[in-house]
């Protein structure tokens, strides 16, 4: 993409109102814009992360198994009142009558819809195990929004609701959702933490949130510090198969948030020098809850005997609309954004140093065709602006690789990479570049971690 | 997709309400489901259908040089008091009060908000000209819906929004969004035809709605028949060129809606030979108009003079919900959907004549295994079930091409081919399969037409 046909307003002042960083990188950046109180804009270039997120997300539950579908997000009250939700939840449901005076709501969550999908179609024991997820809009109508889309009223969420016979094949689903969630996680350059959590108003005896270790947390957390540094399941993991081993060894180990937290029993179960006591931002929750709404809502499946059972569920969210700050959280320096190569909006910038030199712009046009022919995810700063604001605005958005050209580079026959994170350079014959930056970042990509 | 793990839920009654063709195969094809009056949920099998439309769309608006964002579905009531449009829109808005009692609205449309977005960061006329879209849900609160997701209240929609200098500028905006039309429908096999058309509650003064051909359609048409056969503009036009050449040959012939036609003029004009009086469905519509918004929203830049410059917008809409069913309505026989390549949810079906059979699921599994690494979208028919519901399925859901393996053949080494279609059935050497399969749908996914 030609920066110079692009859409990215970046802003030199720091926003006043913004109070944790990824909320001020994001509106420097260009990536957002407020609305109104809670609901943002994704403009270009923040569109294009959520999007890489998005697409992160989908492709670990499908590698596990679970369906993709698409439910609407204004929902019906009388579906709400099945579940007794619809009294039960309170000043965060957006409530809204249409010109019929029929009432609806803004769905927060999709529990009671997508059990209504089930209890349509699903009916033998056969047709068990199924995990159906959608991406989709939700709106939770918070007394104060605040930190961006981090907390915002409107916000893109990921959820999984997964059906099974019974408590023990649900915890077999509950499970591959966990090891799912351990992948997305870590291809997105994040680590998460599982640590187990209060269930809220969801409700159900099994939960963990999934917790990224960062001062601007909202939360306490404590866990064992061997956590950060385990291994995570290949792309090989088998799905069908027995998940309990990677779950009970990631179990096993302490991890809890400030309302689930025993201090006795941290202190007791963990070496002193393993305890972390940290502050985290939950990235994801999921959730096993049982027959809390197939049993009001008759989701029932018969069964091998010709019996009818109730069915057991469980939810599973991420929201990438939260995810993109926690990264960014997790991934910044004084400059500005520092991407993992995963979730970047672009892999490397071609800094052209002398925009509207005829020779300078010749030889920056033909590297910018290799690279993007070369597979690479190329933003090209073609603008007629000065070298300084031109590696300020690259610093900024937090490109993980810059490549800078210019006239005296030219007649050297040399280009100059920078290295976003470490700040590393190195200068390269201008035909070695494709094939550095290539090597540089398709290991990075995490396609197949 | 192993069948026997998705979630299609094909029903064997055509159901009763549903009017039109499309609406009836949509439901038995397990691609929608019912929420409430015009709220659908897209199952499995429709998604997929759904996000390939879009992914065509999107490709399309990129090529062209419109940038894509995200704008929410809730906006606040003040953005359209600003235009003026918030006491004039009527009942279709749907109306909504926050917690704080504060007056939002589920977006029916974006020219507000993008207009917003426009003044806050543009300020010079450098930096035009500029197009952003986007694809987001918005909703219409019609007093019956109906049709299915033809004429649902919830849908999802690209539009993209143009800003420019003067007229001169905008119209040529707008005639590189009608070559990206022209494009954007070819590549899903359909035959659309831009038809003069009335601008409606968004103002302006050149307009054309893009025109699919089908009994069913909801309004008469009257067009040249030479435009059915009119060659589409290939991948490689030049969207920074002069596309007026195209725009002309495209508009001279007559072509207009029954709010627009002008009797007299359509018989003089068009020789009776060539003389189309047909149903039609709009698929899309397009728009110049002006200084309508940015007028009363302030939205100027500075021009090279140092004067404000009040800028010029188009907007320009298509809706993948709609698009979806107006597919089948072209596409469609007694026995089901007959999907164009490119946009089928699967671009073939295996059909294992015998599961259960161990020689023949090893010999499926295989071939399955081959045909996804060869690179084609395949469904897998593994479940336990008879040869005739696969083939009834099939048939349904409109999988372009059936690959039919069962014991006979496997002794013969032979498997058998079926052009959904024509019904043309091929038989061949399973070896030979793979290379024939990708021969016959490589050249109809349309990606570079």
């Amino acid at each position: 993409m030609r920066l110079s046909r692009y859409f990215l307003p970046v802003l030199r002042d720091v926003p006043k109102d913004a109070e944790i960083a990824s909320h001020r990188l994001m509106l420097r950046a260009g990536m957002i814009k407020q609305q109104a109180s809670g609901l943002y804009s994704w403009l270009p270039l923040g569109y294009k992360v959520l999007m890489k997120v998005k697409a992160i997300i989908e492709e670990e539950q499908n590698r596990s198994g679970a369906i993709e579908l698409m439910m609407p997000t204004i929902q019906s009250a009388d579906l709400w009142r099945e579940s007794g939700r619809y009294d039960a939840y309170g000043k965060e449901m957006l409530r809204i009558e249409d010109r019929h005076e029929r009432e609806f709501l803004y769905g927060p969550t999709n529990e009671e819809m997508v059990t209504d999908i089930f209890r349509t179609y699903v009916k033998s024991y056969k047709d068990l195990p199924l995990n159906l997820y959608h991406v989709q809009w939700k709106f939770r109508d918070e007394v104060r929004p605040r930190f961006g889309t981090m907390r915002s009223r409107e916000f893109l969420m990921k959820d999984a609701y997964s059906f099974d016979l019974n408590k023990e094949d649900a915890v077999k689903a509950y499970e591959r959702m966990f090891v799912a969630y351990l992948r997305t996680y870590a291809r997105m350059g994040l680590t998460a933490i599982p640590m187990r959590a209060d269930t809220g108003p969801i409700g159900g005896d099994l939960s963990h949130e999934w917790i990224v270790l960062a001062d601007t947390g909202e939360s306490a957390v404590f866990c064992d510090k061997r956590l950060l540094d385990k291994p995570i399941p290949g792309p090989d993991v088998d799905f069908r198969g027995d998940l309990k081993p990677i779950f009970n060894d990631w179990t096993s180990l302490y991890a809890a948030t400030e309302e689930m937290v025993d201090m006795a029993e941290f202190e007791a179960t963990v070496p002193e020098e393993f305890r972390v006591s940290a502050r985290g931002i939950e990235v994801g929750h999921i959730f096993y809850f049982g027959t809390k709404y197939s049993e009001p809502m008759k989701a029932t499946v018969t069964g091998p005997d010709g019996k009818e059972i109730t069915v057991h569920m469980g939810s599973y969210g991420v929201g990438p609309t939260r995810v993109v700050p926690a990264i960014i959280e997790a991934f910044h320096d004084e400059a500005g954004i520092v991407w993992p190569v995963s979730v970047a909006p672009f892999e490397a910038v071609l800094i052209n140093l002398k925009a509207g030199d005829a020779e300078c712009d010749a030889a920056c046009d033909k590297l910018y065709a290799e690279l993007t022919a070369a597979g690479l995810d190329m933003l090209y700063d073609d603008r007629d602006q000065g070298a300084g604001a031109k590696f300020t605005t690259a610093d900024l958005i937090g490109i993980p690789y810059q490549i800078i050209l210019g006239p005296r580079g030219l007649k050297a026959g040399e280009a100059e990479i920078k290295h976003r994170k470490t700040g590393e350079r190195e200068t390269l014959p201008i035909a070695d570049a494709v094939a550095r930056l290539k090597g540089l970042i398709e290991p990075q990509r995490k396609t197949d971690i």
